[in-house]
């Protein structure tokens, strides 16, 4: 199946790349040999846990607000989320020297709450579910002409996103298989689409969890399926699909592999213990799957890319006990 | 002060790090700007939690094992530790293919005798004190004609750990200054023969709990004093300082600075939430005595040596609750 005629090209991808590398970290490749001994293969990993916000989400926040006309931006920019994109747009704005302004519903942590505010955003409290969101984000933009961000479902953003491709291919000489987790889609078909424009050969897979399969559904009915209730510990793959990103998915991506809560707690207990590195769960979501044996890499040795680093260390008990009889 | 005339010379030094160097790895240097922004400095954290175990204590284990003649070890090696000298000493064994017997007080954390397994060690239990373990130590050693490793009190040892402070004197051009934790007083020692051998105008200090703050009175007696009663949450530092560690430490170590267990705690937290990496909370004691003011830095940037990730996640809420109402 072709990409979608709107998805990003080759060059709008390089572009990409060059317009945030002032800004963002070209971040390190880690491995681990007890990992990818029991994974069977070498497993490197993508840290993007170590990128500005502590989540790859910044470069496509990023990438969208340097294309802006000033104009749009300068009375600030608008976004809701609980997660890393609120840091992530609340960073570039500040970068960009705009006010941002935050919807978050009013049941989120603190510390995500704190980390927003670190960055300079605003917040704007609403009521925890989507339509109260988009409303209260609606309203923003109309009163202070603020200019909205999608987290996924934009060509800027996933353009940004696929710069975590890009960089993969520049540091491997021959990078065989690309695994990233997959939320809206962004960072997936970014990743897809520098694969096909300049990788050799490279396939790449996503890694969801069961509970939070809404992609994998999307791929096998070949229509793009709602959001799953959110229940999964992975709370940065909660989310539904974007219409642009599925598209790209259909076209570019190999495959999507599934994989248990208890499977993630272990593949997350796993880096932070072996590797001695901090990711969220979301992040071990990939390693879930290919420990799993869900990821069809025939052989070939994986690229995972670890999405983020922003738990509540807090949440650790509630999360390891997910694994309690393990 | 001198000295003492049993201290590794800088070629002794050298040689140390070039024998254990195909095993061990060069560790990073990562910095964070909000934690130099905190400290009034750019701190550099040299990686030991991403050393072989986990922990600097592999590079002092490996030295001394690859000196000694074959019929010494051929019938294995013993130590007694409950904490990153036994997985050091049983790494390092194996890499030798020689047995590796483990004395641990019977009230050992379960993941660190799981650890210990994992390099192959053979565990021997006793009764949780000092005594228990010097004789079932020594019993081993009557027993099986074993060879015994001392953690810290030992040139050779002395002499690995240093390595840490020849690769900072490689990767900067300009050290400012080194700061280190003390518990036995291994990493601290080599670190500063490091620096007066191979250094220029380079200070060492040194960081240590309140509640083990053994190296700090020992410093300001002018004699070795004995090991506080074991409660600091830094269970790496809870040791006594060793004898040649402490000569040399007196000799070329310019200070060292306490800080409080909330510290401990902040800083750790600090560590893991800004720069995503696991860090034990022995490791996190620098950071807090810088934090508190206590090193006379005047005015320098610093490199802190992050001694080791080795932390139960099982022991985080615990951990954290020492800040509670922080």
């Amino acid at each position: 199946m072709d990409l979608p005629a709107d998805a990003p090209n080759g060059e709008e991808l390089r572009e990409a790349r060059e317009r945030i590398a002032p800004w963002v970290h070209r971040t390190a490749l880690m491995s681990n040999a007890t990992i990818s001994r029991l994974v069977g293969t070498t497993v490197l990993f993508k840290c993007e846990n170590f990128q500005k916000v502590g989540a790859f989400k910044a470069r496509g926040a990023l990438n969208h607000l340097l294309q802006q006309p000033w104009e749009r931006i300068e009375k600030g920019v608008v976004t809701h989320s609980s997660g890393n994109h609120a840091q992530a747009v609340a960073w570039a704005a500040r970068l960009l020297k705009v006010p941002a302004r935050i919807v978050m519903p009013e049941n989120s942590a603190a510390v995500k709450v704190a980390a927003v505010r670190r960055y300079g955003g605003e917040i704007a409290f609403c009521e925890p579910n989507d339509e109260a969101r988009e409303t209260a984000a609606r309203k923003i933009v109309e009163e202070t002409q603020s200019h909205f961000v999608h987290p996924y479902d934009n060509r800027d953003i996933i353009a940004g996103q696929a710069s975590v491709g890009l960089e993969i291919v520049e540091q491997l000489d021959h990078p065989e298989l690309i695994l990233a987790p997959v939320g809206g889609g962004g960072l997936l078909s970014g990743c897809a689409l520098a694969a096909r424009y300049y990788g050799t050969d490279l396939p790449v897979w996503g890694a969801e969890p069961e509970l939070a399969s809404d992609a994998y559904q999307s791929l096998r009915e070949g229509r793009r399926q709602p959001a799953m209730p959110a229940k999964t510990v992975a709370d940065g793959l909660r989310t539904g699909l974007g219409e642009l990103n599925f598209g790209i998915i259909r076209s570019a991506v190999k495959g999507i592999g599934l994989c248990s809560e208890k499977s993630i707690v272990r593949a997350m207990r796993l880096i932070w213990e072996r590797m001695k590195i901090v990711v969220e769960p979301s992040a071990a979501v990939p390693l879930a799957a290919l420990l799993e044996g869900t990821i069809d890499r025939g052989g070939r040795q994986v690229i995972v890319v670890l999405s983020g680093g922003n738990v509540d260390l807090n949440r650790i008990p509630e999360i390891l006990a997910l694994d309690e009889d393990g």
